[in-house]
């Protein structure tokens, strides 16, 4: 231990010397078969019989390690190591185990590892933290089976009403609610505990999914912040007819319509820190010799700053109009996630323990979204980044190394031993 | 009859005399509640069980006029009339019974009605024609659910090998031969014939499908050409990604390739007499935060000059090349119905029936496409139109006026009966 680390504690050693990175990797290998697609990734939809096999996995491990095990009705998981004084604020980690779509092995299911590992090495030192400690699942960290995603923690945080997550539809028409009523039944009987209290800190660990950690040769992230995505989804309306025999210019063609729109927006969003894209496209009839009467398309607009992240998605409602052509149109806000800066607290005690362990770190600001900023709102946040190779993401082949998944699970479980001694 | 209307035929009046316009348009109130839509229109796949059930009820028509039934392998349906010297070549009529996704209740159905009206007609007039005449249903006329239609009339006509035809795919992955079969079976005991002779010489008629005859206040064109269409698929492949974290210069964005692909193709094909069309747009993943993969595009060319719609065709592969940023693409032509321009003979007899109809008529180019086209490689072939409300059609809000249906089936009649007794 650095004399350069004040800890608030006595003992030997750090819970990073407890960290069996061995058995981290083997759970990362256990739930990468959990819903394992023939290119090498996982598509374990939320909520669904395949992300509750993976909730009962990580039950099992952590009853394993004698952790307590609870249940919020956000079907948040909670996996306790017990403070010594049980009247402070405890502290969080937390991750998540749905997947995206043909998504990888690692985003989400590295983080939840991570945590458990930090758990275990935790009670492994011998020594309770003065908090108490837990490792949460939180419920459809992903957002792709039900839109939006952070629902677990966003509930949790109080940021969003019950009701209306709970209302959240997927393609087929189910709801969360009622997804998530048989993920609870199937979980067994668990503790049951009420949504929601403010925690002493939160900290989480997870891929970085750019290439920046990679090119600058670092092990370690240091997440100041996230920027902000605005998501919106865009109906176009056209009149279906004959394609061959309407002449171009009296077509109500909404798919044309929409192709006008979504380039001018790729035009008009092309400075290099506006975050501008459309991944989410149906047309109706989507037949060969009929117009399209209908195109419906998602637009994510993302930026660090909060003010121009508001300008670019009032600016999109404009393009619409002045592109539309002979359709018509609406457009609705699906989520809106601010950026957000976090308090440096927790980015201190990130980059105290990395220091501390010899790692090559640095500060980043994370592109993509994570539950950290539903937490930012109540408590004091942070997430540890490890390098993606090639940065790639939200894909098969999305990959991490041994080395970094083990420094990463050491910087998390000194991070929280330092936060829970406070 | 006209003096200026020579008939080889004796006898008093014409078949015109004899179309029961009332009926025809009882029977095709019939024909629309057969996949009746909620919007008004009817949605009938080709070789589904509700084509089925429309083929049954043209073949009991054909049954209580006493036609003799008979089928091909392609499916194709014959209900005959016949003539005074059967060696002499016959003269055929037809439309088909499947419809668009969503479609109206006359494209297709109104020239099936009418056909069995000017059978009746002919039948009713006492006098056997010199040639024989079929009013025939040709297997999948649209081309929505198997792609490309035409199939029934291009197999009769010799003009693509039955396996490939068989072989096509809709979207379940049932195949147009496996489809067939079944509503061979359903279709009960008839007669077989043998696939493709060489006719007399082929008339339909069918809906406009466009303003031209409204605009110009005529009941009747007379069709002298069809424009030809090109049809290709195009796939652009590129690679999944976090939306929120790959900087977009560096991502490998399938749909922002299309999008870019479309916009340049629709802005070079801008002269007026260009059809370009892009009516089918499927992404994968299709996910909120996953850069789509893979998007892959129809896209339909039209031109009345055949090495026009060459050039455009071979256009469309250069334009995908300089568009398609850091994806890759492959394209394949799916269909290539070249345009045509009737024998004299056709237009000439039926502008001397719509002459002694009285009623008003102008020469007019289809700019969609139709049976006749594959007759045309075989006989002096035609079409009818009749005037469309609006210019709409492949639309529930498809509608044709009474008075001009009678028409229509009034001018096909006397159109059979001179081209029967040549």
């Amino acid at each position: 231990m650095s004399n350069s680390v004040p800890m608030q504690t006595s003992g030997d050693g750090m819970p990073s010397d407890r960290v069996d990175a061995g058995r981290l990797w083997q759970r990362l290998g256990t739930l990468a078969k959990i819903g394992a697609t023939i290119e090498g990734g996982v598509d374990r939809p939320a909520l669904s019989p395949l992300e509750l096999a993976a909730r009962r996995q990580a039950i099992a491990w952590a009853n394993e390690l004698g952790a307590e095990v609870s249940c919020d009705p956000a079907g948040n998981l909670f996996f306790w190591r017990h403070g010594s004084e049980p009247t402070l604020a405890a502290v969080l980690t937390g991750s998540y185990l749905d997947s995206q779509p043909g998504g990888g092995k690692y985003a989400g299911a590295y983080g939840m590892v991570a945590a458990l590992e930090a758990l275990a090495a935790i009670a492994a030192s011998g020594r309770p933290p003065k908090r108490s400690v837990a490792a949460v699942c939180w419920t459809n960290g992903e957002g792709s089976r039900f839109t939006p995603g952070y629902t677990g923690s966003e509930l949790f945080a109080g940021l969003r009403p019950m009701a209306q997550a709970f209302g959240s539809e997927d393609a087929a028409g189910n709801t969360l609610g009622d997804e998530l009523a048989k993920v609870l039944a199937g979980q067994g009987a668990l503790a049951q505990r009420p949504l929601g209290f403010v925690p002493g800190a939160y900290l989480e660990v997870h891929l970085e999914q750019g290439p920046a950690l990679e090119t600058a040769g670092k092990q370690i992230g240091i997440v100041t912040g996230v920027q902000g995505v605005r998501r919106f989804q865009v109906q176009v309306v056209g009149e279906a007819a004959h394609l061959g025999t309407v002449q171009r210019q009296h077509r109500r063609d909404a798919l044309r319509s929409t192709v006008r729109i979504i380039n001018t927006l790729d035009q008009f969003f092309s400075a290099p820190d506006m975050g501008f894209a459309v991944s989410q496209l149906r047309v109706k009839p989507n037949a060969p010799s009929i117009v399209p009467h209908e195109a419906t398309f998602s637009v994510a607009v993302r930026h660090r700053e909060n003010q121009v992240l508001k300008r670019m998605g009032d600016t999109i409602r404009l393009i619409c109009e002045s592109e539309k052509g002979l359709c018509g149109f609406t457009m609705v806000e699906l989520a809106s996630t601010p950026a957000v800066t976090f308090d440096p607290a927790v980015p201190a005690v990130v980059t105290r323990a990395a220091t501390a362990l010899g790692l090559a770190h640095t500060s980043i600001l994370s592109l993509g979204g994570h539950d950290a900023q539903s937490l930012h709102h109540i408590c004091p946040s942070g997430i540890v980044f490890v390098p993606c190779k090639g940065g790639i993401s939200h894909n098969a082949a999305e990959e991490i190394a041994f080395a970094d998944a083990e420094a990463g699970a050491k910087v998390l479980a000194d991070g929280l031993w330092d936060l829970a001694n406070r």
